[in-house]
């Protein structure tokens, strides 16, 4: 603390740790992994009504064999419920079960949108309340149980209000993408794409490759390339965030695919998921770096065929240009006055560009209407 | 990051760094202050209904002369309003006025209820929203500005939910308080002898000379003794604050006067002002030090006389056994399982406890019964 003429400034440094790691048959009774080297045996565990369904017995019978005292509570599923009164649900069932401040972790098991409503609550209870994250989505391994945002919809604004809060620790257990529709694979997939577009080609040729195996196979091959696609998508993903935890920097390449989706997903809610908006933001942005000269022709179909490939939209009516120039000009306020618009420079790379014109987006939209003709692309 | 067989644990520091200021006629339309060194010159400015009665003119007046735009939205005064819903008000007000991110910064002008409020829903829109605050009150200039909590009610829960998120700078303007009325100026003076108490004899002789004319006078004499009683105050705040300003540790010197009193004062609400709550809470473990032999009775006397020249209360009929046992039941909750009771060690020194029993409660309340004698005590 300094002292200066009645005035002082303080400065303090929090710091953050927080593990994610890959396991296996989480929900075994005989697995610790669960409850292992935390506080205690007594656990709330939030789930929701889809993931309650196909797990909720194996759930039951976990904590019955491995906690003293247990509360499970069912919210409802999917991105429209992404709202405050889930969160406040959530708060309501942390005071009723009386946690122990810091100690006694809830558990979430849950998609991305579970996972997050969840975060939220914990990082607001008391300031600070611990939470184990266990994914049971693609997209909740890969993207939403690796970052420390919290959140949720707020009137027309995807995650508009929420927190950094890093779960204690994120167990990845694939075993549960067992169970997942195949839509929901591809939407896992999309943000694995985005780390491979942005800073792994290695990683695209494993998806050009392996991906639409491992699409139909759910990653229950557990194969070598599986396992990559799987570990290189987070390292990328880790690699990007660890420097940047707080966003100070808004220069993000990890926010490729989420220039104009968050708005083109919030118009089309629920039709859309969030990996699908995100796949049709990078369709756009690759046909505007094709129209800047930043990626070939080839490049492009490459990319989009790989987009076709992982059963992902390249196009979809919500995509106006009216509603693009809407996504960017929020994206803009959000990125502190500046576009800051990560493009892809080929494949594997970027650069952040600030002068984005209408011009830009209407010529990469037709771009797109004529990779409908590309082979493979689902569009 | 570190990877192990398939696991990384991502390390990072977040950085803060917040000024506390003193100023004067901040809302004189020539002072730049309030704008200076910010971003732009829009602004979205959240009071409440008693300040916007008292400086609504001058604060329209100064917007005026200062601002090229901005809103000022009204929230109702008072400890009963401090929940959700008000956050939520300040939250649409943010969407709809559409603010730039982490640049134009929200201005909260009010007492720590309304500083609270707007600090929680800064720390959420966006993840980060940045904020200013001028408190209105003494308890908001020594206390609610100082550090970085924000939150508010939830359930019976005082402050149950919130955030800590440090304000970009706390504009600290005593010409306020020429409107506060003597209770209000008795809640923040609870805040001073807190600190008094449990860390500055020196500062307890200032209240015991000059406490009761600073009160009667509303510190608008502006004399040395009074500026020092503040600024005592303040830097004793922020010594304990700083090296542990997101409490990992949880024995905090600050929750003296704030074991029992989150309780007493949700229990009594809208009776019990948060500084009379605090206060009742010192005189019962002022009275608890006396059991156990930590403060004399003539320490315990003087301790009691300034309470009373101060306004503040050291009895009161939500002060049952049930209530200080449930009281302490949650906050051993809030502090992890131990109890972590600070008690005075005569003036101006403090020490922890985990032992505390129902019986040293029940003689507490014998020794405050009988401390009602004590000449210029107000029980």
């Amino acid at each position: 603390m300094t002292t200066n003429n009645r005035s002082w400034t303080v400065s303090a440094q929090q710091d953050v740790n927080y593990r994610v790691e890959t396991t296996f048959d989480i929900l075994d009774p005989a697995n610790p992994t669960l409850i292992d080297g935390e506080y205690g045996s007594r656990r709330l565990i939030v789930t929701d009504t889809t993931v309650d369904a196909l797990y909720g017995e194996k759930i039951r019978a976990y904590a019955e064999a491995n906690l003293t005292e247990h509360r499970i509570l069912v919210l409802p599923h999917g991105e429209s419920n992404k709202r405050w009164i889930a969160v406040e649900t959530v708060l309501e069932a942390i005071e009723s079960f009386k946690l122990d401040r810091r100690r006694e972790p809830v558990i979430a098991i849950g998609g991305g949108v579970l996972t997050d409503i969840v975060g939220f609550a914990c990082s607001i209870y008391r300031r600070n309340t611990p939470f184990v994250r266990v994914p049971t989505t693609l997209i909740g391994i890969v993207d939403a149980s690796v970052g420390v945002k919290t959140g949720v919809n707020f009137q027309a604004g995807k995650n508009k209000i929420g927190t950094y809060f890093a779960a204690s620790r994120s167990l990845l257990d694939t075993s549960f993408l067992a169970s997942l529709g195949a839509r929901h694979v591809s939407n896992g997939l999309a943000e694995i794409l985005k780390i491979a577009l942005i800073k792994d080609r290695d990683l695209f040729s494993l998806l050009e490759e392996h991906g639409a195996s491992a699409r139909a196979g759910r990653f229950q091959q557990h194969s070598d390339a599986e396992q990559q696609i799987i570990d290189r998508a987070i390292a990328g993903m880790l690699e990007e965030l660890e420097p940047n935890l707080w966003e100070q920097n808004l220069e993000r390449l990890v926010d490729y695919g989420h220039s104009f989706s968050p708005t083109v997903e919030m118009k089309a809610l629920p039709e859309l998921l969030h990996g699908e908006a995100v796949c049709l933001d990078m369709a756009l942005t690759t046909a505007i770096s094709v129209h800047r000269g930043l990626v070939s022709a080839e490049q492009a179909r490459r990319v989009f065929t790989v987009m076709g490939k992982l059963g992902l939209p390249v196009s979809h009516p919500a995509m106006t240009v009216g509603n693009l120039l809407e996504g960017l000009a929020d994206t803009t306020r959000h990125r502190n006055g500046l576009q800051r618009l990560p493009l892809p420079v080929g494949i594997g790379a970027a650069v952040f560009v600030n002068d984005l014109t209408p011009a830009d987006i209407a010529a990469a939209l037709e771009i797109l209407a004529s990779a409908a003709q590309f082979e493979g692309a689902a569009v």
